[in-house]
């Protein structure tokens, strides 16, 4: 816990100053003035984040964590359980969207094992060997939450050594001088928690937050409404404590993404924030300490409907609009290919001077 | 005319059996059905258009058409004429938007000379030397349009040479292998003839389809609506002729830009659609030929308020929404970017089977 508190009491709000000057050189660039858009919002805020005057980009990272989760036997997926360790295999044989997406944003991708109720231990013989396309890292806290129909998903201990995962990847990861990361999630009905911590820490009904997930019926998500609310019921977690939130209805990925978000603030890396699951824990993090909100960039706007009420509530406005609904990092890959973008253009642009080209009258 | 017509005539719907062959493979790939949204989109209609079961995507080009225009002489710009030209050196220099974003992109940028007023020829000591980062093709059919306040921009003849260079380009890009087109514009004026046209043939009042372009003040946007509003009273351009249109109200770059538009589709070969002044060259092209449309991605939504009337009256949705107004060529780029994630997804994400993951139940 003092590992938690202390990064957290780290985490500062960037320095304007940083902004204006970052203006100041966009300003000058053979363009109209403001010209470029969100493209101008991204790179100031990146040299502001970083407090780097021409920032690098050149490593970049996802981090795609894999949980699972006990509410699965309440028919809250369409998917069965397995095909959270099964699409880890997936992830380390690079065949997954995210690999795909990652390998076009010229971004690794790492996964780790905070809560998969699997054995990932090298000598499990169905792992995958030869051709690793992803780094994998055990980091495991639980085999899977428990059903949070029936009780609390994991101890308190348990949701924080999940928040202090993302952390320590975050701390190890920023020191190895990655310049950007972006987070990622997978884990079969983790659709579920993370609309329960929405209803919970926006104050909104059930319904409202609730979506399909990877692509219930009607029936099923009237079902996964009445979870939900019975999950909130029973465990009663106390949104004025958000660790308690995440203990009593989230899950182990959704922690370990909150800690990544509270690690890269408090090392003043950009942090790039997936769709629906990756903002519940965006959510987590913001209400632990508003600061971080200040190095997020929103990737997309998911067609999950929670994903805009969490948006909104942290005061987000989301880079791309594709109707996504993938998760583990596909948003944030095509993302950083925006602020890439961004990046460049501050970087890269000749001034009116250097160009010989006539300003606006 | 000739080829105009014949060209024109060549272009036909796209085949929607293609696209339901790439909706069956998109489907068996390890991801819930639609959860890649546009990005699947994207990579079916890429196909269809094509006719290619895996399409590359290895060799992209944008074309960046430069004109002048007569119309500055009334204030309708924030930036004086010479600008089109110095842009024009910028841009073979690598220090422009368009070149930094088409690095991004991995896209070559092919400068045209359509209808500058300045002498571009090689013996001119002025022209950038050396380190040369974008191609610069002579097509020039006229040195400027003339003011359209006070007459045509240029003749019916001039208008439809215009249109036949772009479609010279597509047909020569096409042989040489290029996979993907996207559009650009250089020139200084030219949202006045832009939203001249978008008038015109969308039917709507100037005011609603006037913008600020490079950011003109309050008094000069009302001025700049007047002297459109004049242009089109003088000139009468007949909105069943999208030529005659064109050669009163136009610019030569906008007709390149409809010509390229016109024989990308022939050709079967993707066409992004950049802003504000591309989307008056799409307009041109889809009143002369409404088949264009399966061929044309729009890459973004402008802040010039004309381009949101061109994409809905076309039919069109934008692929980004970034604020930008830059032109050049510069949201197509990023759009090129997207779109190849989405062929990418296509083709490189595994399947249920090969990846031994549970289908949904």
């Amino acid at each position: 816990m003092s590992k938690l508190k202390n990064t957290i009491n780290s985490i500062l709000h960037i320095d304007k100053s940083f902004l204006e000057k970052a203006q100041k050189r966009l300003d000058n660039l053979t363009k109209p003035q403001g010209s470029l858009g969100r493209l101008e919002e991204f790179a100031m805020r990146f040299v502001a984040i970083t407090q780097n005057p021409l920032p690098d980009l050149n490593k970049k990272v996802i981090f795609t964590f894999a949980g699972d989760h006990g509410v699965v036997d309440e028919g809250v997926s369409a998917y069965p359980k397995e095909v959270t360790h099964q699409m880890v295999f997936n992830f380390l044989q690079g065949g997954a969207g995210i690999n795909v997406l990652a390998r076009h944003a010229g971004a690794e991708v790492v996964v780790i094992d905070i809560g998969v109720d699997y054995d990932f231990t090298p000598l499990n013989p169905h792992l995958p060997r030869g051709n690793i396309e992803a780094l994998f890292i055990s980091k495991k806290v639980i085999s899977g939450t428990k059903n949070i129909r029936k009780g609390p998903a994991m101890s308190k201990d348990d949701a924080i050594r999940c928040v202090e995962v993302g952390i320590e990847l975050a701390d190890e990861y920023s020191k190895k001088g990655y310049k950007i990361f972006a987070t990622g999630d997978m884990g079969i009905g983790n659709t579920t928690p993370s609309s329960a911590i929405a209803a919970v820490l926006t104050g909104k009904p059930v319904s409202e937050v609730t979506g399909r997930g990877t692509g219930i019926n009607d029936e099923a998500l009237k079902n996964k409404a009445r979870v939900i609310e019975d999950a909130i019921m029973i465990n009663k977690p106390d949104p004025s404590d958000p660790l308690d939130v995440l203990s009593k209805v989230g899950g182990a990925e959704i922690g370990g993404i909150a800690g990544l978000i509270i690690g890269a603030s408090a090392n003043r890396v950009p942090i790039v924030i997936d769709g629906f699951i990756s903002t519940a824990g965006a959510l987590i993090a913001y209400s632990l300490e508003p600061n971080v909100k200040d190095y997020m960039f929103a990737s997309h706007n998911s067609t999950e409907i929670g994903h805009k009420v969490i948006l909104q509530k942290i005061g987000l406005k989301p880079i791309l609009d594709l109707d996504l609904r993938l998760g583990e990092g596909t948003g944030s890959a095509l993302a950083m290919l925006i602020i890439e973008a961004g990046v460049k253009i501050y970087k890269e642009m000749a001034t009116f001077e250097e160009a010989g080209v006539s300003k606006n009258e």
